[in-house]
């Protein structure tokens, strides 16, 4: 086999036919248009020290007695600045890392990662258990969505005072949205994804995400109205509402009818892993049709893990000897860390010294803190540990970096309402919240146990 | 939860709301548009699709008796035809699964299907198992590169008399390499992966990929050279042979030395799903190295399969409780499906009817199947069932086509070498050697086993 005999070549001549070969590709392009190559090749040498890298980042974040995912998020910032440290070091910048945080394929793996963990979260609770902390998410994401917004727009006000209305009202609603993907996996890292705290975060995000999409439409509205002279059309933005609502409620409804009669004629396939095929197959189409509706992927996903529930499946589990967890974990394992790293490796340090940023970047992280922090007191119910309900909604992800974008391709009256330092500030507070995330929430949820064994 | 009491909808009005939310996207767009919807929406629908339909298709297979795999090939060519049937029902063409089948994100997950299928079948066995067999495999591998390449350059020769040398030559080079894809995926959905005859098989495809990557140089070599009037630099020639093999040994003897000390330091890691990151890291490096040497990354990934063994990772299994074969099933069963499907949607079946091609496709089909069963009678000890394992070399693939297209962007004296009804006939002949290989392969396993026990 490979034919050893016939081979001359002594090891330390192969040790040099190979270091020529290896030395050829030490910095190996992402777009290398060698002949036949295989375009999957820079792809899975990319995954590859992603998912290596990743453990070595959560061995170290475990060691310090924070979760892995902060690892995961710390590695990616160190290889997205190698560019930057590499330059000032030898002049000429290794571009590698700077490629792989903006390959679109990589981009859709971890992107198809976060769609798969929250359709893992959503497995370990059911429609009935989110059901039961319905109001006290619906308040607190009330709550975290007025609060940031009317302090984003009081602060905007103070500090840009020569700006139009329209720059403090899009600055407050870039400060609305939680992006729960760091907390779900905070929550998953630390086994608390089944706490009620837990639940009423994830219940909260969604609905969250709901407003986030009405208030997009509100503000583009009034904005588009502004520049064309007319008022905002409120029926649109009723539409908007009533799709994402008519989406949550109906998904719901038809995936508990659907589900279980789904997976009994899924039983009678004679074919393998039949389970797993179905169940990704639910998540991926409840994901696209939330997408379809303008809300995130990820709550379409989160909410077929909840109406995903056991015994809906229980015949093809006894046939299988499987769980759906059990042979989701392995894909999760597999492509959430592209989606931390990547997120890590995307953090751009050079918003933190962008000029007459700090002041307004500043203000930003300190009412997105302070603003879900107070979210967290809707919560209702005795015992709550609202310090981590409030933490856990923290983050502020793509969608504030999607709305800032958005702001800045708007102009009112010639002004752009988002310039490149209210971007920047932006950013800053984007990376922030991310951070501080992970530690904080990991330390409040002990705090709270321990309070609560008092 | 979802705020559903304070939604005065009834269900007529949602159905109805959901129905018009639906119905805009009937026939769903990969490139949708639409403001800030995730790229990932339309990439996660046809996920969904191909993962159920592949179930599907595969339960139709199995109860005919055939391999699953190819239930999944015939899904991908109804699925890759519903363009021309819906144009000539309707007037109208529905594009959808024509767009899919060209789609890069799920050309991109598929390349990383069968990267993780070759190694997975290569974990079911030693290096040491496959250097037994070693003299066999290379004794097919060359008998199944020689008899089609000389058949295939005296039937061009015969059928295209007024062609020159160079493009007999061609013909000869797309018929030799064998596309071990099918095979694996029969050999697993049969469970004979680890039969005497099946490493014989994978073995000999290694062989031939590095016989291909060697012929590919001399054609092309031969042909530059006609060009430029000069005459074949043999030593380019050897210098690819000799890093193909430096490769292939290389990583054996490295890998052997590597792979059990990566696992030991790893086994200290503080993290979860260890095993996983490095074993799919393992078996990514060495694909990527492959294809740095020229060779297919399924070769370097069945290499690294093949490397790493148990006891290599004994204290990381026992510390989570799961093999590497545990954790890399749900991953294969979730991306290699949409390989096989894709293969399926591209098969474009306007190549049968393409004017002229019959006769040379005919001869090609009879050549291509004829050589490789040659082939099998190179496998050297008794009792082997020599017919399974010709039959188990028959599909040609990717590699054929990337010949026949390399040759038609060549000239030799104002010739294309590889002219339309060519590279036509070529396709047909990779169309029914992959979709004979299946049912045939079953057939003489099951009838070698008979004539076994008797």
């Amino acid at each position: 086999m490979f034919a050893p005999r016939a081979t001359p070549l002594r090891p330390k001549t192969l040790a040099r036919l190979f270091g020529l070969a290896v030395g050829a590709a030490v910095v190996p392009s992402l777009a290398s248009e060698g002949g036949h190559s295989d375009p999957a090749a820079p792809i899975v040498l990319a995954l590859a020290i992603i998912l290596v890298l990743a453990k070595v980042g959560g061995d170290l974040a475990t060691r310090v007695k924070q979760p892995a995912v902060l690892g995961e998020l710390l590695v990616g910032v160190v290889l997205g600045n190698v560019t930057l440290v590499s330059e000032a070091v030898t002049g000429s910048p290794l571009r590698y890392f700077e490629d792989l945080s903006g390959n679109s394929y990589l981009d859709m793996l971890s992107r198809i990662g976060v769609i798969i963990l929250l359709f893992e979260v959503g497995l370990e609770s059911t429609v009935g258990q989110m059901m039961k902390v319905g109001l006290s998410a619906l308040l607190v994401a009330t709550l975290g969505v007025a609060v940031p917004f009317g302090l984003g727009w009081l602060a905007s006000a103070f500090l840009l005072p020569g700006h139009s209305v329209y720059v403090h009202v899009f600055i407050g609603a870039t400060l609305t949205a939680t992006s729960v993907g760091i907390t779900a996996r905070v929550l998953q890292d630390l086994g608390k994804s089944q706490l009620t705290e837990s639940r009423i975060i994830l219940g909260a995000a969604v609905i969250d995400d709901v407003m986030g999409l009405v208030i997009l439409a509100v503000v583009t509205g009034i904005i588009g109205a502004a520049n064309a002279g007319t008022t905002l059309a409120l029926g649109d933005v009723a539409l908007t509402l009533g799709k994402a609502i008519g989406f949550l409620v109906g998904s719901l409804l038809v995936g508990r009818w659907l589900s279980p009669r789904m997976f009994t004629a899924a039983t009678h396939l004679k074919a393998r892993m039949v389970l797993l095929a179905f169940g990704l197959g639910f998540c991926f189409l409840l994901a696209w049709l939330a997408d379809l509706i303008g809300l995130a992927p990820i709550v379409g996903a989160f909410a077929a893990g909840l109406i995903l529930e056991d015994v809906h499946y229980r015949d093809l589990k006894d046939k299988e000897h499987h769980t759906l967890e059990e042979l989701i974990h392995p894909i999760s394992y597999f492509l959430v860390p592209v989606f931390f790293v990547l997120m890590g490796m995307r953090t751009d340090l050079k918003a933190f010294v962008a000029p007459g940023v700090l002041t307004l970047a500043g203000a930003l992280v300190v009412i997105a803190i302070v603003g879900k922090l107070t979210a967290g007191l809707g919560a209702l119910g005795k015992g709550l540990d609202r310090l981590s309900i409030g933490i856990g909604m923290v983050p502020r992800g793509e969608v504030g970096l999607i709305f800032a974008s958005i702001g800045a391709g708007l102009t009112v009256q010639g002004e752009k309402v988002v310039d490149a330092s209210v971007f920047s500030a932006v950013v800053v507070m984007v990376i922030v919240t991310t951070m501080v995330t992970p530690p904080f929430l990991k330390w409040s949820l002990a705090r709270g146990e321990a309070s609560k064994a008092r």
